[in-house]
């Protein structure tokens, strides 16, 4: 087999067939097949498009390129994953959540590069947390737990990284199937039965659009359903931040204050709606019975009893998260307020993003440190009614950043004389 | 500027301007540009094309990336290029011809890759015929003899030796744009101001249909006259090898054969054509009085004097042509003979290229050596009735070559019982 020739294919628009694919993945992984030759195919399949089946073939050909954890000695596992957006904690609190509802959340992430951190950094704030485990502990913590949430040791799909890696500098990272079997191959790798998806769409997410969100909801469904997943998707709006916390520490004290019946509706209402549907594919119940469930144990505090537990399993100190203790401080803080007065008709995601990346939150290469207690604090949000000089944010991180960190987060705010009219959370269910 | 941007714009179907393109030029020639970022563009201009302005633009700039040849020194400056076919020497006869017309034939040519050796191979079959000159000797012997053919010295468009050889291994050859850019900056830099231009189709050419080769010639003569130069394009059909010798000295032979008025009446027709062009384009004459002119430059012996005299200036021995000595004799020889009776409804040129190739009158690589005196005379072509036994074609070359290369030439024949129908040579001009 030759690579021109499946380039060759692709670009008359024909279907790739499995042989064809295995023999570019493979190539892709044990670096045969060389640059040049996988990003002209890459700009063929972006611009002649996959069909379900090619995707299909294309992502488990890519989760075989590497490790796979096999959890099947595990009851009901069930997995999350967010396309990601700023301020998104639902991790935090879905996972303990789903878990405290019976099943089985062991979870591999990875570390975020831009705006906050990833979820394992996150984790990382709460001091002792150890997110470098071996593959025994994390089975073992997770069986004994119920939620075990670190890092990836091992190595995933890595004909995914190479793929993503040219995709960046050539401009073919939009495309919903290569976009699609990214995700899923990782997520395929990574093991649980069950996979719910929150794909995001607006300023601070990936996906414009919520009809592109929703193609991309539907190719990642089916995706995981032609491997014999139980997958779900929810489309949600990103055009404002999640919650009124962005960055680390600042991120799990919000979750806990979710966790604790507290905290802001929209992170809440998310939340919720995903352990609901880790829950009710993972046991086949209703959507009705399993968001009352997933109400009541937060309510009744045993989803953050889990987080606690969790925390502490992988060395972490608890006491951060019960209040016996306090988070360090930032090295300082710095107010912003409204320039007038009005309605709030913007809050840009991406921008409060940047802002956050600015005051140390976030990290731009891997070797970057990040400053955990770094972040910002939104008071007003779109849609809130603000007088002229009313405080609209605070922000925390080392002092010598703040200034330019919030002039970025001023200009995130737009405003009106008008309210500007609500805009639902969650967009669409595909379950 | 970044070269992602200007892959995004192709990939969304926006045309590039001239800053993009001078920018993705000079960094495909000084090595700034990765072959993976080259390969992503060079499929997104496959796929979406390009329009008239920037293919001009691509070709201008390709042909400013190395040396340009100046030859605005010498009278009425005449280029012929073929896009390629199996016995194609026109330019044996094409260009004394047009040189006895009273135009400036000052060529240099490549060395071919493939079924047969290019021109300045068949110009070395010519015993002590020096095609490695300076580019002093060459406008001197240019000026003195009207004609002076040799290979390519100095570093014509680099730019597109290397987009070359990424679209060779990318499946982005065939692309209207990249292959008339790819033709016309070497033209542009081998500086003639009348470049007539022979596109052939069918079975031995690049492209495949007669509407292809219409839009590739159309592409190249806007091309030509956009930058100001005389531009004309001949569109010939290659289904059958041109006239009856394929590889080195056999094909010298037979042009020289055309100049003494003989010689097969095909490649006499295309010959007069091209250098009829040639003339027309620079003196503007009419086509009429072009015709006439060509045909009596070759009746009266002049071009063929002209060809003596280039191969002279060069080293070459003019009796080899005047048949005062003769070629060296091939090391064998062998017949093939008719399989049935019948018509010869087929005579495909592409398997005779390959087996004129096998016999050693081509090469593989640039490293491999030419038998000069290899190759095939055919006896019958398309639409000529045959017994069966009776002989097809005679192959030359080292006697332990001849067995697959005859097989080859026996499988590019077919018969049938009815006379085909007869198809012109010459399909369309572009004047």
């Amino acid at each position: 087999m030759r690579m021109t020739d499946i380039i060759e294919k692709k670009r008359d628009r024909l279907p790739l067939n499995k042989n064809e694919i295995k023999f570019f993945v493979s190539g892709v992984t044990d670096g045969s097949i060389p640059d040049y030759q996988i990003s002209a195919l890459l700009m063929a399949i972006l611009l002649n498009g996959m069909n379900r089946e090619e995707t299909l073939m294309l992502t488990n050909e890519m989760a075989k390129s590497g490790d796979m954890l096999d959890l099947s000695a595990l009851p009901h596992t069930a997995d999350k994953h967010s396309t990601g957006g700023v301020g998104d904690k639902t991790t935090l609190i879905a996972a303990p959540a789903a878990a405290a509802m019976g099943c089985t959340v062991a979870k591999m992430s990875g570390r975020g590069l831009g705006f906050t951190g990833g979820t394992v950094d996150k984790l990382e704030s709460i001091t002792g947390y150890n997110t470098a485990v071996t593959t025994e502990v994390f089975m073992r913590t997770a069986r004994r737990e119920g939620i075990c949430l670190v890092g990836q040791s091992g190595n995933f799909a890595p004909a995914d990284k190479r793929l993503y890696a040219i995709r960046d500098v050539t401009a073919t990272v939009n495309s919903i199937p290569l976009i699609a079997s990214s995700i899923m191959s990782k997520k395929l790798a990574a093991g649980a039965e069950t996979i719910v998806l929150d794909v995001k769409f607006g300023s601070g997410a990936f996906m414009k659009t919520a009809a592109d969100a929703v193609r991309l909801a539907e190719e990642m469904v089916s995706i995981g359903r032609g491997v014999g997943r139980k997958t779900a998707a929810v489309i949600t709006d990103m055009d404002s931040p999640l919650g009124r916390a962005v960055g680390n520490a600042l991120e799990v004290k919000e979750a806990v204050s979710v966790l604790k019946g507290r905290g802001p509706d929209d992170l809440k209402e998310l939340s919720v709606l995903l352990a609901a549907h880790m829950y009710k594919l993972s046991f086949g119940a209703s959507e009705k019975e399993s968001l009352e469930k997933a109400n009541r144990v937060i309510s009744d505090g045993s989803a953050f009893t889990k987080l606690k537990n969790a925390a502490a399993a992988m060395g972490g100190d608890a006491g951060l998260l019960t209040g016996e203790r306090e988070f360090p401080a930032a090295g300082g803080s710095k107010e912003i307020y409204a320039a007038e007065s009005g309605y709030i008709t913007s809050l840009d995601s991406e921008t409060v993003g940047k802002a956050s990346g600015m005051t140390g939150a976030g990290r731009e290469t891997l070797k970057d440190e990040i400053d955990y207690s770094a972040g910002i604090l939104l008071d007003k949000k779109y849609g809130d009614r603000v007088e002229k000089g009313e405080r609209l944010a605070t922000l925390y991180g080392s002092p010598e950043r703040l200034e330019d960190a919030a002039a970025a987060l001023s200009s995130a705010y737009s405003y009106g004389s008008e309210k500007p009219p609500e805009k639902p959370l969650v967009y669409k269910i595909i379950s």
